[in-house]
């Protein structure tokens, strides 16, 4: 059910066969390994040969304030650097961070060709390829660059837009209830699917619910049963504070983010920290708080219901991506997934391109992604 | 996505690796040839091999009234399956009906051993296997019998239950709407799919829809676009006979019968075949109609729609596949796929189990069946 993805064989065509390949694929899997502790920065993948193509190093980015990936790597490596390739998933950086330089680093371990499959759109890391052409080093981008890119999704559309990324993640029959009529919906979908949520859930930086979900499930929003998770931050949009002070989100297990109108009464919630928002037309604007946690770091963000926040966010062409657990079920009455996304007529449907479909255990995951973005709205 | 079959594995471990396995599968594809002009009998496929291994003759089930496969393929076969092995999808009838008993014709051909997959459930039928064995030759049953079993699902559901067996298909965005708020659904999903559900009406007895989807769409049901189908009969479940004699459905692409209260007024349609039901609190039965439809020989009926009328369906428990066709688009508002099912809370969901999860152009087409059969009511 993969796409398969024709850049990826473009790029595939240009490189060596023997080694080129299998080297940056085993880059891209090591920075997924990164997903969700690197926020935020990247996640990024790097493999050392020695000159006769065997893996001398292997390393990546794992969490920020580490070392980068290349200098996991380097330090694996050691010696057996000099005269090597190195394969990054991303352009290795030319500034002087919390750590140094990647570039400058390659340089001085003696490696004489890189390359990397991503190009950094960062305006304060470019720069590293032009160095190290200029030592000498033939370094080439644009290896596997569309795989590289889908395992970097998150970051590069929060660079590219100055927001986070926003994965909507819904639960639903196969006729597009999340809930029988009663309201019900323990559990709709299989233990199988929500251990999946919780996976994915850590690969985010932070997790977002609307009021109506707060109040009506009393959700808990941390990551259980995924080993060495980095919890999400749990945001609640509030706009009236109307959360208890006993509710299952306020507890120790994640930080949590209440997100408030301006003049909110938040008395009854102490100690809880608190995003003050204006209001327009009584409601937060989603760009305005996408801005403001992307201002706070956020790169990523899971939105989990309820439908109506999902459909604003849809609105305001603020999702990036659709995750969809499909029960093999029917109820024929009760709650849609999805509610007030500003379509009234067919041809005025969002439009999605399919690009994944994989069985959870008896259920179906389907992962999609608008087929036309959206252009971004002012904040 | 396909589920591997527990069954068809073990039958592989007891059948000769070299011939037996694909050559029963081969008859088990040349089955399927016979889907949709078979009716009321199975469709069925036979290949023969001479005693070295070697094909020399196929045939399956034309139609309804032609000669069975075993005669098609001992035809093509003729002195060459002397000695040779005989493999059918189903049971060798032993019964002399429009075509001869197909047990004799292999014991005249001079076949001497004969592997079936599926045992005859059909009463007048069975026992041919018995007569093969009588006879001298090696005769056994159940090689990759669940594999057959599927590609004869309606005739066997419908021979075990007497009734027809019954196809739910319908359309929907990834949030489970079959139209847009403003009713308008041209199109939900794409041209490959459309083409795809001519292919399964082509596959059935008969297509039925409902009154409110006569009166909202005016459906004209036929195939189109599959090259020696056979027209399925078109059904049109009118109780009050609301239909309009220029309805798109009384053209002569197929045939069509209105299905009618008791009382109904159906003078406005000379010459409309109408099958007339008693009336139950205003409804007519669902299990009422499908007897009536099995005793004029309809063994699989396609189920187009409204939700309502696949409700009624659904909570009679006369549903065995539901084949769903998801557009990745969203649409947050609008009429759902499936309504009155009967269902109040979450525990009473209908429970499926999916079988097949496979892209239609840029669609995704989910096929289940349901995890516990309902037992059939009364008629």
């Amino acid at each position: 059910m993969r796409q398969e993805d024709p850049v990826a064989h473009h790029a595939d065509a240009n490189a060596s066969p023997g080694t080129d390949v299998p080297a940056m694929r085993r880059a891209i899997e090591l920075a997924a390994r990164g997903l969700g502790s690197t926020s935020p920065n990247p996640v990024v993948g790097c493999v050392i040969t020695d000159p006769s193509g065997a893996v001398v190093g292997e390393g990546w980015h794992e969490r920020a304030g580490g070392p980068h990936a290349e200098v996991h790597a380097l330090r694996r490596a050691g010696a057996a650097a000099r005269g090597g390739t190195a394969y990054v998933t991303l352009e290795p950086c030319n500034h002087t961070g919390r750590t140094g330089p990647c570039a400058q680093a390659l340089i001085e371990a003696g490696v004489t060709r890189v390359l990397y499959a991503v190009a950094d759109p960062n305006p304060q890391a470019s720069g590293g390829g032009a160095t190290l052409r200029a030592a000498g080093i033939s370094a080439e981008g644009g290896l596997l660059r569309a795989e590289a890119e889908a395992g970097n999704a998150a970051w590069l559309t929060s660079v590219r837009l100055g927001r986070p990324h926003v994965t909507w993640k819904y639960a639903a029959t196969l006729d597009g209830r999340s809930a029988a009529a009663d309201g019900t919906s323990r559990w709709i979908t299989s233990a199988e699917s929500r251990a999946d949520v919780h996976r994915l859930r850590a690969e985010c930086d932070a997790v977002l619910v609307g009021g109506g979900t707060l109040r009506e499930d009393d959700p808990h929003l941390a990551v259980r049963g995924v080993e060495g998770a980095t919890q999400p931050l749990r945001i609640a949009l509030d706009t009236h504070a109307g959360l208890l002070p006993t509710a299952r989100i306020l507890d120790d297990a994640a930080p949590t983010l209440i997100v408030v109108g301006e003049d909110a009464d938040t008395r009854h919630l102490p100690g809880v920290e608190v995003l003050r928002m204006p209001l327009h037309d009584g409601h937060i604007g989603v760009h305005d708080l996408l801005g403001r946690l992307y201002a706070r770091g956020v790169r990523s963000l899971f939105l989990e219901g309820g439908p109506t926040l999902a459909g604003t966010f849809l609105r305001a062409g603020a999702v990036d991506r659709v995750i969809g657990y499909l029960a093999p079920a029917l109820l024929g009455a009760g709650p849609a997934a999805l509610a007030g996304a500003g379509v009234d007529t067919i041809s005025d449907a969002v439009r999605l391109d399919l690009t994944e479909a994989v069985r959870v255990g008896p259920d179906l995951r389907i992962t999609a992604v608008p087929t036309v973005r959206t252009p971004l709205k002012e904040h």
